[in-house]
């Protein structure tokens, strides 16, 4: 949906600063109802917490993120579900949001109702409050960075915590998601509180910049990854990206971002039947075994495959720049 | 200091987002020294909170709110002051923040750093811990939001719940902050401590918009603000600001935005010598009594004077567009 009016009447031009803040509120609902206070005071105030908490904060910016093509409740579910999927990744129960806007005048209200809608009933489905926010009038970019709080209810799953002889696994499938999964992607929430759980587990993250790109930050300091490479399960849509694009599938689901799937290791100990069967009674995610952790040559890649071919992946990265 | 260079080498494009991550991670130094968990994971792990928390965002852009003129320093600082004066707003004490940032490719990096250095000097003088953040490429704005945590040691100091025969009170003077103080106001921490611990302040938020726009929120519904206009402590920059801008000092004094002093009320019951003398006590920071609360008839302004003189102020609001 193109997010932009000329009719000055349709856009958000015509509203005061309150009158949106306002409308703002009224289409959040009951994603907003927050005691004793939310939008409205100085600042949100939030309970006291027993558990050790987490915050995040991620962005979504037009004509990076989404585009016209992009419905507005899409946009702002993605903006929500992009740090819904940090939460998981720690193993953590999502709480607070608080949403920072950057907004030509020419934005289109009706517009900015549904990509908020999309928030709300995205809010509504994984616990989560909207706590308060910020409206800024920019001139050139439709922008918005959106802070997420949570609580560990289990330990954090960390990175770069790994340690030689884990087995190495990965969610879901991988690559192609500009096709559509980046918007329709859930957060793996409860996997990665069963995950936080599970004993065994000694490193995990979310997949955001590619499978090639994130996998180094997973490793502890000294360690490579060991991949197989017919292990590695390809999403339907990097075969059809691969028609066109001059990559081959494999590449396509290394080196594409916003897979927004789990990678994490287990301990070399772990009974694998006994921990999968656990997995298969919790989740119908899937789940494959990807690779194995060992300790790195001092001159050796960071990853390489089993059958000791050379890495011949052509690391790309994803250029949304991600997460600092 | 201008933002933005020509040479390549000497914009963030010449790093990588790792190297920047990196480097922001060294510019913020002791104030980024978090554990278990700050920059480098999916997420913050924050600690428990016994106490109720707060929670805010705020947003800085290129060219609306610092300029070309702005040290980027004091840029940074800004970023975080304007939240810190939220915290003061509530009665809190500030605990950790999370940035959100939008860069172009063109930035200097080291206009980056100072910013950051800025960030970190800020921080440290307030007790903050910089847990985290965001990067995202953006064409053609520079802006950042912060997302600040705090703690309420005491009760929630709020908006909207003043009382007919309140006395009104504002910190400091007014006006003109533009020719400086938006840069170097500091957050009025301890007094918002302060004031939280008096059971006879009965609202209080702090001046971002302007005092004849902010005054308006501060009211419970149904109740008036009658100022004294003799007791407006007006600012010299008002003064300074009269001399050009066609306004009268008192004018610049009700609508300039960006004074960041705090607004707040006192219950009719309050012995005033007593309850100014424990203030005089605690801190240098003028105070002034502008007015009292009373019951709005239907028709009547949210603010008159009280010498029964019609209000004349044309509310200009401040066009930054505010704190949702």
């Amino acid at each position: 949906m193109y997010p932009f009016t000329t009719c000055t009447q349709d856009s958000i031009s015509s509203l005061g600063e309150r009158a949106l803040i306002e409308a703002i509120t009224g289409w959040l609902g009951e994603a907003n109802d927050l005691a004793p206070s939310g939008i409205g005071d100085d600042t949100a105030v939030i309970p006291p917490s027993k558990y050790p908490q987490l915050i995040t904060v991620d962005s979504l910016v037009y004509g990076r993120h989404f585009d016209d093509t992009t419905p507005a409740q899409d946009a702002g579910a993605k903006l929500l579900k992009r740090n819904l999927s940090d939460i998981a990744a720690m193993g953590g129960t999502p709480a607070h949001a608080v949403i920072a806007c950057f907004l030509p005048a020419t934005l289109e209200t009706s517009w900015l109702q549904q990509f908020y809608e999309g928030i709300a009933h995205c809010a509504l489905q994984y616990g989560v409050r909207i706590a308060g926010g910020d409206i800024t009038a920019c001139n050139k970019e439709l922008a918005f960075s959106l802070t997420l709080t949570g609580q560990l209810h289990h330990r954090a799953l960390t990175r770069k915590s790994t340690r030689p002889g884990d087995s190495l696994w990965v969610t879901g499938s991988l690559g192609g998601s500009i096709l559509g999964k980046h918007l329709s992607f859930p957060p793996h929430l409860p996997e990665g509180q069963l995950l936080a759980q599970s004993p065994t587990v000694t490193a995990c993250m979310d997949l955001s910049d590619g499978l090639a790109t994130d996998l180094k930050h997973l490793l502890a300091p000294g360690h490579q990854a060991v991949l197989a490479k017919s292990n590695i399960p390809i999403a339907t849509a990097a075969w059809d990206m691969s028609q066109s694009s001059g990559l081959t599938p494999l590449e396509h689901a290394l080196s594409d971002g916003e897979d927004f799937e789990l990678l994490f290791s287990l301990a070399e100990d772990t009974d694998i039947d006994a921990w999968t069967a656990d997995w298969k009674a919790s989740t119908d995610l899937p789940l494959t075994q990807i690779g194995h952790i060992r300790t790195r040559d001092e001159d050796a890649c960071p990853i390489c495959w089993d059958d000791e071919t050379p890495w011949d992946i052509n690391l790309r990265g994803y250029e949304h720049l991600g997460n600092a």
